[in-house]
């Protein structure tokens, strides 16, 4: 007979999900109720405007797709894109990859505008692509790269898209609640992001959001959405306004009373105060790592706070690190994906996990285990620049 | 200010969601852990144990996918059928329309073969349908039609597929865990279900299983799936065999701990015996309903139940029943779907809420209130039917 699963107490700080507030965990297990229900219904109008208030957005279509931040992705590419569309791509590291196997999958031509990882996406290279094809409708790319860490000017790129008639769709699925994004005042046409990195909640759903030029395209569509699940056609008449709403799926009712909870709270925090909290706990981890002779793969310019991409010292074995720190710390950093696997550590300080607690956590472990496998480290020094840091 | 969500306790006797379990409420809440890590791992593969055993079979490719059952039902169609196939849908009820629309948007044909809503599928019909289609490749249907509370013959259907080398994907959404379902010994090449029905779980997930034929159809295919998401060649890297997983997307994980819960319940249960709970409840709801005078669409034949339909008495408003019995007793029944919107309510008992204290509740509850509302019932009668069932 198999027994009931009962896991760790773990320190998330990975590339996510990231360490969920205990808040949500509780708003989570309250009664299920159904997903027509009118208390259900008003709730999910106040999850809209949460919703908009977090992406800072007047979009009325303004909601979380019951699925993963892959799906999510997905919901933006299948409306917004048809079968022979051209679509411009500009890829900084693994997430890029995925939107091209997107737009590819919708029968559409991805235009692929490679920048090295690690590295923002740059405006003039876009530029050049939308040139070169005139016959593109939409330009894609990743507010925050999860895979490197790095940051990209999002209204520059969104300001060439829309001079050359193109709608937007952004990645946002590490930005959203961490670091500044205005989807209204750069001019982002479709964003998705995740539940479990910024806004502290458990995984399992994608909060998306469409400006009006994005529903009129999707609205006007030639073809039918390619999946059933997804298309936002149906979905509107369930998350659509009034009372009345049509059955399209059982929505994730649970997972949603935590969805809530988490944006109750950045709403309480405020979220210019969510980001400068961000900003602060990186300064001292910052310090930290470096003290203990890491160094940041990503320029400070284009650096995200959540999201610490430092490289593995030589000869320091990745998963054996990884490994102590989970066993004996309960507390879980990321390995790199991609070509950056086994080079860098992805250190996550996301949401509620971004606390002055867990980064003197972090760097004291890292520090000891580093000492442990035969690294040449000052813990105690680096323990000092971190405290010292906070004190600025 | 939007201040935390407070649902009230319900009692969830629609066609779902139904009651859950505390215990599974209890679980969801424990503490997040990473997609990766080892211990969560671990439970991933108790998970496709516990799945092969709710579903009797023994395919490898058992696992919860991370969205409703609505996207379980897209998973098989966009796995399985590739563009310019021909498919054989047997429709009694709105489930089987669904399918249609997710045939027709993999580029595929759809071949319809009715029949009356309330109704078993009729095996002679989609055996005329098969002779006249060879070109066919894949037959789908219901096992158990949650628009009507209808049960159909899988083991002939799939039978007869079989003998003209057709896959069978089938729809056991409200099936699974609440009437006898056998996926190997049926002949089941591709199942989907959801945890929000008999599992007595939040909703959120669909569990989903593939036979080998169906794996190598997946594996052979001439095209990429057309959902990036819902690829299961690349699922199969995330719940694949072994402790080494490919990062896919990241895993709803509290979700994952309920639905593990619920399975865990259902086997410490029995299967067999929670099919003969289901069934002691449902006679002591039928005569309860039948001695307040309302009559079942289904007949007792293929009448499934943990899903009572049965037909409002004329002259009965619809809405305003079902909004007293929410407001008064916090009791959930549903309305009908599609053509039946009106004219039925469909009484859930469901996992957890297939319980004699519910029966009870809600035969009291509906005498109660079709009195209020100028219906000539005789409650008293009613509940002396329902008490007398239990005693049999």
């Amino acid at each position: 007979m198999t027994s009931s699963f009962h896991p760790p107490q773990r320190t998330l700080m990975g590339p996510g999900p990231s360490d969920v507030n205990p808040r949500i965990l509780e708003a989570m297990a309250r009664p299920t109720i159904g997903h027509l229900d009118p208390l259900f219904v008003q709730m999910m109008d106040e999850m809209k405007s949460l919703l908009q208030y977090a992406f800072q957005t007047k979009n009325e279509l303004t909601i979380p797709v019951s699925a993963p931040g892959s799906a999510g992705m997905e919901t933006c590419f299948v409306n917004l894109v048809e079968a022979g569309d051209t679509v411009i791509i500009c890829q900084n590291g693994v997430f890029g990859g995925r939107m091209k196997e997107n737009v590819e999958r919708c029968g559409a031509i991805a235009i692929m505008v490679e920048d090295e990882w690690g590295k923002a996406c740059d405006p003039a290279k876009l530029e050049a692509a939308l040139k070169a094809h005139p016959e593109a409708t939409t330009v894609a790319f990743v507010h925050a790269e999860t895979s490197t860490g790095a940051t990209t000017d999002v209204k520059a790129m969104c300001d060439l898209a829309h001079a050359h008639d193109c709608l937007t769709i952004v990645d946002a699925v590490t930005s959203l609640g961490g670091t500044e994004l205005r989807v209204d005042a750069w001019g982002i046409d479709a964003i998705y992001s995740g539940t479990q990195k910024c806004l502290s909640c458990t995984p399992g759903l994608s909060p998306v959001s469409f400006s009006p030029a994005s529903v009129e395209r999707i609205q006007n569509r030639k073809t039918k959405v390619q999946s059933w699940f997804l298309d936002l056609n149906l979905v509107m008449g369930y998350w659509g306004k009034g009372a009345k709403r049509a059955y399209h799926h059982t929505a994730p009712i649970n997972s949603l009373y935590a969805l809530h909870e988490s944006l109750v709270l950045l709403q309480n925090e405020g979220l210019e105060n969510a980001w400068a909290r961000h900003a602060k706990n990186h300064n001292a981890l910052k310090a930290g790592l470096e003290a203990l002779g890491l160094s940041f793969i990503v320029d400070e310019a284009v650096r995200l706070p959540q999201l610490n991409s430092v490289t593995i010292p030589e000869g320091v074995d990745d998963a054996q690190v990884r490994g102590i720190l989970l066993n004996d710390y309960n507390l879980e950093i990321g390995g790199g994906l991609g070509v950056m696997a086994g080079k860098v550590w992805r250190i996550g300080l996301m949401g509620y996990a971004s606390r002055q607690d867990n980064v003197l956590k972090c760097v004291s472990a890292l520090g000891e285990v580093l000492g442990r496998v035969g690294a040449n480290v000052d813990t105690k020094k680096a323990m000092a620049a971190t405290i010292a840091a906070y004190g600025e």
